[in-house]
């Protein structure tokens, strides 16, 4: 049984080509929030109840649409749709733009792959790196095929998600798979501000990705820099071990 | 300049208390989500514009109570209100509720101090192991005062994240600090189900934390278990580096 989900809501062309390669290796569940949920990084809904409602627009296809967030359809899945059912692999995507670098943290895409890997499942993490819904997943087909065949024949053993980024270009122009980590960068924001009908004052995001590091880093940003499919093994420990030590002196403040 | 955040909201008992003893070391500024926002995580708000309003709830001291996420509240104070100026300290908390082992993953309040923290600021979470409302902030706030100092005496150089968890009990039987790991768990989950007025069905997300490791090891979990205040060195680097090589084979396939 394959889990398959996304941020982008279950009607995005991105699932949908998720949902065409992942079929190919056998049952398949598609559990997807009703609406765009990117950015939900790992929230959960604590104070609303959530609705599941299944959903014929995969053919021949089992498929539902969740009210909630992209890990709220990790849960519904495993404990209610699923429960005590084996999941072989949790598939999530394939996102509209990347989750290289940082974004992995803000990402409801890759925090619902984490949420199934935190309970021993393996789990990918899809994108393609146009955020567009036009984009062309035709290409990153080929890959999500080769990487789902993989670890399906290999269950990770250790580590249990992978961060899979994919150049958005044609096919014969990507170089290959560069396994790396995660780069360091952040987001250098501005507020679009804004005066609304009413005459209130509003605030929008936006923003730029800024990499911190040198380009010929060995991380996923470089490795998408120069067309490559980067695959970040990834996890949920986010203790800054090399510091405990060092820190140390606050037992005895 | 000291910034206040948290997930539970700006009228919560356990941001008045952290105010309370923030305000001590100079000037802050408060800028807090205008609802709950427990479980919120990494979520940043994309799809619609974010409100700012100004708030007189905390006698002397500035504060703004926002639409958005905790995340949102970080990133609008740092790039609209505090523009340009520097943060010497973000603070989030205090949490109604633990925030120990994975549980940081889900909190708003460490993710809002997580947040500051990848802008290079040292961050502190907060949380007390009591979510109720009435919830006693007293005891918390001698070891909060004290690890306050300690980091704006000793500015943190690697490390820019500590997520603090404070028993709930007098601050007589607390039995002092341990620095430590995120202690390995998860919850255990259910959905109660039911039916609403209308005739749907719905779930509501309920369940029970397991930690997966032993009782002697040196982790968050067990340090407050014995009634000491954990702190965690934590930061954002989600790389599971230890398997970089073992999945290199993934280059090949």
């Amino acid at each position: 049984m394959i889990l398959i989900t996304n941020d982008d809501g279950i009607v995005a062309p991105g699932i949908r080509a998720l949902v065409e390669v992942a079929s190919e290796f056998g049952e398949v569940l598609v559990v997807a929030p009703d609406s765009p949920q990117s950015g939900q990084g790992h929230a959960i809904t604590l104070n609303t109840p959530l609705r599941l409602r299944k959903v014929n627009v995969f053919s021949g296809i089992e498929a539902f649409e969740c009210s909630g967030t992209p890990v709220d359809c990790v849960k519904l899945a495993k404990n209610v749709l699923l429960k005590g059912k084996k999941i072989d692999l949790c598939v999530s995507g394939i996102n509209h733009g990347a989750n290289a670098s940082i974004n992995i943290i803000y990402s409801g895409t890759m925090s619902a792959a984490m949420e199934a890997s935190i309970e021993n499942i393996n789990s990918i993490g899809f994108s393609l790196l146009d955020y567009t819904f036009e984009a062309d997943f035709e290409p990153s087909k080929y890959y999500v095929r080769k990487i789902i065949q993989s670890v399906l024949n290999n269950p990770m053993k250790q580590c249990k998600l992978l961060n899979v980024n994919i150049p958005a270009c044609p096919l014969d122009q990507i170089q290959g798979i560069k396994v790396c980590r995660q780069g360091n960068g952040t987001w250098v924001e501005e507020f679009q501000e804004g005066t609304d009908p009413r005459g209130e004052k509003y605030y929008w995001l936006t923003g730029k990705f800024k990499s911190y590091e040198e380009e010929t880093s060995d991380n996923d940003i470089n490795a998408l820099k120069n067309k490559y499919v980067s695959i970040v093994p990834s996890g949920h420990d986010l203790t800054f071990h090399s510091e405990i030590n060092n820190l140390k002196y606050l037992e005895n403040i």
